[in-house]
């Protein structure tokens, strides 16, 4: 097999039913149809085997994580996604492998009619970059430099599960049940492309939570030259992590990342308006602190002692 | 040194003088504003170390290298390169490299007015992502499908020099001025954007040549379920390759790839008055031979007698 039919085999059938795409995998490029009055918004994420995933890993999660990281991207913009293009990297061909990689690329596609319209096929270290576009109204995209002092932060879900799952082993002693749901957050991450419509309208900044909610919740200070200071104990943390970790599990919170929920700001004076779209839509979200002129990052105890918050996350180098 | 300032220091100022660009480099996508009743082209070119590139390679050479792989993909839609994301994977932070790297990258992109616009850095084994968008006016794209039986074959410039170039090793007894001159055909491809506005009135499919005239043309030929048949004397070859390589001329003429001119396919009715719009335009091309409708691809060689052509060119796998 060569990479054109290995091309033909597992990617040329994930084009999605849109009609959009006028001319997809096959091509020296696609070639797309943009909508009158939307930007484009295009995001680019690269996995890298034993950095991003374990080569253990079933190909089917591999992809099906690489296209949740994408999306997730697209969803903190508040636009829709699209399309995506897939430059893979394989040590060499093995069917098996890409057949479970093409089927975990193509449910995870699927579950946002995104189509897969083009990319390349390289031979090297196992390593995949998907870009992936969508396309936002006019131009209401939801950047990180919008924060102002006295916006409410907010998060979309609990956090930890997704770094906790990468410190088990096999030797670990949790239930096969609690191991399978923590590896679930891990692989099969649900980018929180529901809140899309509502953030439009009423968040004045939004990143979603890859690197952890602190390092993360950091760039919307730093992009908007401005603080934040967290209730502590108003952090959602995964159940499991707090049953496991009592003690760790407010790091894993603010220092694990891999989460991929959003972190948000809103202007007090449309809280409640925003509160009662959220429950209409029965989209859940988490209050958790306020932005404040005062750069940094603080941390409020249950006490009300106010520490200094350490913003590292995750990095590569 | 982390990613983020690496980022800074390297990649943000490439954002070239666009307004197109809505939002660039630094937030979770990036945001660009699509002209009405233009289609959006997208290609997508993966490099990895020691397969694509050397390692040892200057970093300027690699990422000019990178730029001008992906605008031939553009030029060969008749399109016009706009906007680019980079995937740079670095087993380390080296900033002597990254400093080559970064300006090889802008010069190569200002050449075009391309903006970088967002990507991702990650740690692994060296390789580089690049994804660039174009746009082309309305639907009028240079597909790989629409050549017909009779259309007259072209290419726009000479061939083998590349392919020659990757022979050549330390011990080569070739005089300096002409190792320079086929290392900078290998390393500096200039992509052939100069010929999209006649193309896209005049030809009827296109490709560029990145495998070798006779796989890329066999692409031509199996999108648009036609034949081929080449006039070998007629296929210009660069003279260095002819000079040393008399025998083998043909060959990397044919098989070779890497040199990233357009090999595209024109009506005959039409052929006169795409030569003098050629002409005028000061472009230089080379017709070598014609659509027929038997499959597979032909050489008709000076005495014309009509030989099959092997149609490999470069494989991954």
């Amino acid at each position: 097999m060569d990479e054109f039919s290995l091309i033909e085999t597992y990617f040329k059938p994930l084009h999605a039913s849109r009609d959009d795409v006028i001319l997809g995998i096959g091509d020296d490029a696609a070639c797309l149809r943009v909508l009158p009055n939307h930007h484009l918004v295009v995001s680019s994420d690269t996995l890298v085997a034993d950095v991003h995933f374990l080569s253990s890993w079933d190909a089917y999660d591999i992809a099906y994580k690489a296209v949740m990281v994408n999306v997730s991207d697209i969803a903190a913009m508040a636009a829709t996604p699209c399309w995506v293009t897939l430059a893979l990297t394989l040590p060499k061909i093995d069917t098996t492998w890409l057949t479970r990689f093409s089927k975990g690329l193509s449910e995870a596609l699927n579950h946002f009619n995104i189509a897969l319209v083009g990319g390349d096929t390289t031979r090297g270290p196992l390593s995949m970059t998907l870009t992936m576009f969508g396309v936002a109204k006019g131009d209401k995209i939801l950047r990180r430099s919008g924060a102002k002092s006295g916006d409410k932060i907010y998060v979309s879900g609990a956090l930890g599960a997704a770094a906790f799952a990468v410190t088990l082993t096999k030797a670990s002693l949790l239930p096969q049940a609690d191991i399978m749901e923590l590896m679930h957050k891990l692989q099969h991450p649900y980018p929180r492309i529901d809140l899309g419509a509502n953030l439009q309208i009423y968040a004045t900044a939004g990143i979603d939570i890859s690197d952890g909610l602190a390092a993360d919740l950091n760039h919307i200070c730093e992009a908007s030259q401005v603080g934040a200071c967290l209730n502590l104990a108003q952090i959602p943390i995964h159940p499991l992590v707090q049953q496991y970790q009592p003690h760790k599990a407010l790091d894993f919170a603010l220092h694990g990342g891999d989460d991929y929920e959003l972190c948000f700001t809103i202007n007090p004076t449309l809280e409640a308006k925003f509160l009662a779209s959220m429950a209409a839509m029965k989209c859940q979200c988490y209050p958790i602190g306020s932005i404040e002129t005062q750069l940094g990052l603080r941390g409020r105890k249950e006490n009300s002692e106010v520490i200094d918050l350490k913003t590292f996350g995750y990095r590569h180098f």
